[in-house]
């Protein structure tokens, strides 16, 4: 069978291969993007769908609007105001997770060899998903506070995106957040140059103690012009369940509407059985408990993960403690003559039982092969240490 | 904002204009494509919901593969072996829907430019779908049995297409099926030209009668070579419940991975908490009584709108009786002077309180303004006299 032409401009994930390995016995794992199952609310979404089906039936088995169903739309809309975003439930569309919301994006916005900036490193799935639609994906450099903004704009200037998207929030892989000052300079930029700014925000409310700054959305409402360049992107994959497939887009009217008519092409609508349960699950007033066991649990992970890389890794690497989300992003310093190519530490990391993703897939151009990235989120604190300690072995 | 070219390859849907009026209190409404909420078996969903996460909680919360959950596979497997369609369940994906199927094809398989051969008429959305990957879209004609295969060669040879969609039993909106020899013969012809066959088939076990002839998947095992170019996506939609957003595609295992690989991009993967409750709802062996019941409603419902159209509209309109499904296509003859264009009849049947969709909207290309189509799906036998005898008044 002859492919369409799109499917050159993607290779296979170099990850996948790795994947095919963690099913050693023994094995501990710091490679997932997963939440832990057991933070799962099962008896809070049991409930939850029941109710769906026993008040709502119609509602949640039958076809529903492209957009998003409102019970759903009205709840996300009070969940954003919490997080300091005012938005109306038609302001906002549903989509089946927020990689369907980086889909259509690319579906609504991308031309073949429009460009696109990225953070690098940033979400591999991203890179894919634009690729796919033809875009030429560039790289912002960021550091522990995030991209530089100086050098975004020099690269707007450059290339003439179509858009940026960024993770400002605990990012994937980074773990870095944009500092306050840095959103501000973001947003202007984004007036300044009229260009579409993506904000991804599946980590935001996984905070460990101080909450991060507010979100770019949030902050649009201190930068005049700017809601009209924010696309923001929201997930209930990282805090309730990735299962349910629930993310959400906000974003200028007319973004949203020719979003919605892609979409009607794409799945027509996000099943409304899980929209109902998610409605439901929101309007029990469940959630704020459920992010404070989450925040607690991965809060005790992630303290146990950075004492245990600096006990037992020293000076062989560099990172930056992060204040919430799922991620260390580790550079090797080679200090010693210890390795610094996280590749071949991965290989040997894998002998000793215990696995991670090297950091160079994450980049859309000029890789950094001495990172590499840690997840916290689905091991104990004892597995934590046992793990970090073989990977002191591995290196 | 700037959107992407392909944007300016579809139209806003005609028929959304039409589908506003239908608020109107005391409108009887033959436009949809749903099937009626009141057949979904909610108490068996309740309990295979409920089933699903007390038996599998991870499973259905978490991420799940792209292909599809295992569990889900298999009971896919199981029910189209039913069918006479033999295929492992590694042999087929799950889809976000059929939609979504639609998607991934266009996806995989069109270069802008590329030709795909439709029947006139066909699912509208289908046209739009494959019209966004830049897809130059042509009708092949048909009549009651469904598509001509020798003009449908001679378009085949004309256009070299990037492939076939139809809809081979009781089509949308046609309600026409695929005679089992011309299904052979498309079948022999996808093997000579080389050409993939996308059979669609939401609709082939909602039979009133005698069944209908085996998909073109079950025929392939009768025409060597054929299973390398046919497709065949399935729906739980139209027999169970559309807002689980749960289709299926089979087709070689070249596509199959190409179409996975595009779906990690699209939306990661289908709800696993929608497939792990249609798994549960499967094994419970509660689907033959569903069909069985929806069968006999739909059944009852298109025998009195056959017999109403006939007594109510006589030599005014030419259809065919559909044997399944949940359409009659009408064409208006404007036998002694009546009406002959279908959107002019649209508008005046609002005006008497009955609804339909005008049949122009499904062509691809050389529409026919004097068919339109009629679901019998969701209102009750009183009410389609009802809605009928308003038609004629307005005609």
């Amino acid at each position: 069978m002859q492919f369409a032409a799109r499917l050159d401009n993607v290779e296979t994930s170099a990850i996948r291969e790795l994947f095919k390995l963690l099913g050693k016995p023994g094995i501990i794992s710091f490679a997932g993007g997963f939440p832990d199952s057991a933070m799962f609310d099962v008896e809070g979404l049991k409930a939850a769908s029941a109710r769906a089906l026993a008040e709502e039936p119609g509602g949640a088995l039958q076809y529903g609007a492209t957009e998003g169903y409102d019970p759903l739309r009205e709840q996300l809309a009070a969940f954003m105001a919490g997080k300091g975003v005012h938005v109306e439930p038609a302001g906002l569309i549903v989509t089946t997770g927020s990689q369907q919301a980086l889909d259509l994006l690319g579906k609504t916005l991308i031309s073949p060899g429009d460009r696109v900036i990225v953070e690098g490193p940033t979400f591999l799935a991203t890179i894919q998903c634009f690729r796919l639609y033809g875009a030429q994906v560039i790289s912002a450099p960021i550091d522990a506070d995030g991209v530089d903004p100086e050098r975004l704009e020099q690269l707007v200037v450059q290339h003439k995106p179509k858009f940026i998207y960024l993770i400002p929030t605990f990012g994937n892989p980074s773990g870095a957040t944009l500092s306050l000052a840095r959103r501000r300079k973001v947003l202007e930029m984004a007036v300044r140059h009229q260009v579409p700014v993506v904000e991804d925000d599946p980590y935001g409310d996984l905070y460990f103690d101080a909450a991060p700054p507010p979100s770019l959305m949030a902050l649009t409402a201190q930068v005049p012009g700017s809601r009209e360049w924010l696309v923001h992107c929201g997930s209930l994959s990282k805090v309730l369940s990735p299962g349910l497939r629930i993310g959400w887009m906000i974003g200028p009217a007319d973004l949203l509407a020719k979003a919605t008519m892609c979409k009607q092409f794409s799945d027509a609508h996000t099943s409304t059985f899980a929209q109902a349960t998610a409605a439901q699950y929101l309007r029990s007033g469940r959630m704020p408990e459920t992010l404070a066991h989450v925040r607690k649990t991965y809060g005790e992970r992630a303290h146990a993960m950075g004492t245990a890389l600096t006990r037992e890794l020293g000076d062989a690497v560099r990172f930056t403690q992060p204040g919430g989300g799922l991620f260390f992003w580790v550079r090797l310093t080679g200090a010693r003559g210890k390795i610094a190519d996280a590749t071949e530490l991965a290989r040997r990391a894998i002998e000793k039982l215990v696995a991670f993703v090297p950091g160079a897939p994450f980049y859309a151009e000029n890789p950094d092969i001495a990172t590499l990235r840690l997840s916290f989120a689905t091991a104990n604190v004892e597995k934590i240490e046992e793990g970090i300690a073989r990977l002191a072995k591995a290196l």
